[in-house]
């Protein structure tokens, strides 16, 4: 395909999302080609209906399995809507979030087995895997109390659950990592914000040196 | 688990859902134990939620895969909801259509691949496949010629495409009953309506003897 398409993954409070704002216009700079930014469902009519499902009954009676196929159909929806689309044309795709959150957080974390909702997904994406995918690495400690600190009071319940899930998340990503050492280049995202944002420029220039090379 | 869970399986126009109902009462005659017919979503309002998205936009813009998804999530909630509650509580749960149909309609007829379909539906069900299939083997002529019947007229874009479809659809079909000798029993549904159902009869209370002994 003649775009690229580029994930970034981690765990809570590992500040992708701030980052990713930061880093747009940084990008945009060094390159001729339209960036489009997307976060699962982003503008996909049937993946948000979706997405409502999921939202509309969280917590009461949903059984995980149902839910981690929810998010892989959602998934599949939005790579044929909105990724696939723009890849075609040619454009930078970067995407908060894809599979590895998947199967870092209900394989993983909800313990339904990284193997098993590693298959769903590939069913969901065919293929259709990101170039470069930038993982932002925080240990839980971390990332919990930066959650923490965002939101205050309000951390009693996930507190609660929160060390045991966070540790099988980050140790989900931890094998993820490990096992796609071409595809994912690991950052440290306990450095300050500015420093994470460039390091996650310097990575993606130097893989796509051809795509970002105005102003040199 | 303490009770029997059967299901019913065949092509359009194999005539299942009309011998279901003649079937129920001759099989309720012979045992104690509660019967409940089931048909996906029958019930589970999660998976009702999921089967509107279905149709709702059905022919559309939805992709195929995410359509399997949906299926199987839909599927996985009335598995929790309806049919292991109804097996946990010894009773005798008949289901019209369960996981064969999607991997025969959509791995085989709409080309996603049996192999796929089977693999999410695997994930889905867990483990929990029948006890026993029975399945209504007519051609894809007879079953077609019977639907053509049943919908006069308005077959003709249905009749176009069918064909091919339908063909595939059954050839999925041999391969899975072959596959499955132990849980699937072919019954030949081209037959009269009333032998249809006297052989499924016979194919259950001879699986099952000591729970269809009543009357004996």
């Amino acid at each position: 395909m003649p775009g690229i398409f580029i994930s970034f993954e981690g765990p809570d409070g590992a500040g992708k999302t701030t980052a990713l704002n930061k880093l747009m216009p940084l990008l945009q700079e060094r390159t001729n080609k339209e960036i489009v930014l997307s976060r699962e469902p982003g503008g996909s009519p049937i993946s948000e209906k979706i997405r409502k499902i999921i939202l509309d009954i969280h917590d009461q009676e949903m059984d995980d399995r149902t839910e981690a196929l929810l998010y892989a159909a959602a998934r599949r929806q939005h790579l044929i809507d909105v990724i696939l689309p723009t890849l075609n044309e040619g454009k930078v795709m970067l995407s908060d979030r894809f599979v590895d959150s998947s199967i870092a957080y209900q394989g993983g974390g909800r313990q339904i087995g990284t193997k098993e909702v590693g298959e769903i997904n590939d069913f969901a994406i065919d293929g259709h895997l990101p170039d470069l995918t930038i993982y932002f690495d925080v240990t839980p400690e971390v990332g919990l109390a930066r959650i923490k600190k965002d939101h205050e009071g309000a951390m009693d319940r996930l507190e609660k659950e929160a060390i045991d899930f966070h540790n099988r998340v980050y140790d989900s990503y931890m094998d993820i990592v490990k096992a796609n050492p071409d595809r994912i280049k690991a950052i440290n995202a306990q450095q300050a914000p500015d420093q994470v944002v460039q390091d996650a420029l310097t990575v993606i220039v130097n893989r796509f040196p051809n795509i970002f090379n105005k102003g040199e």
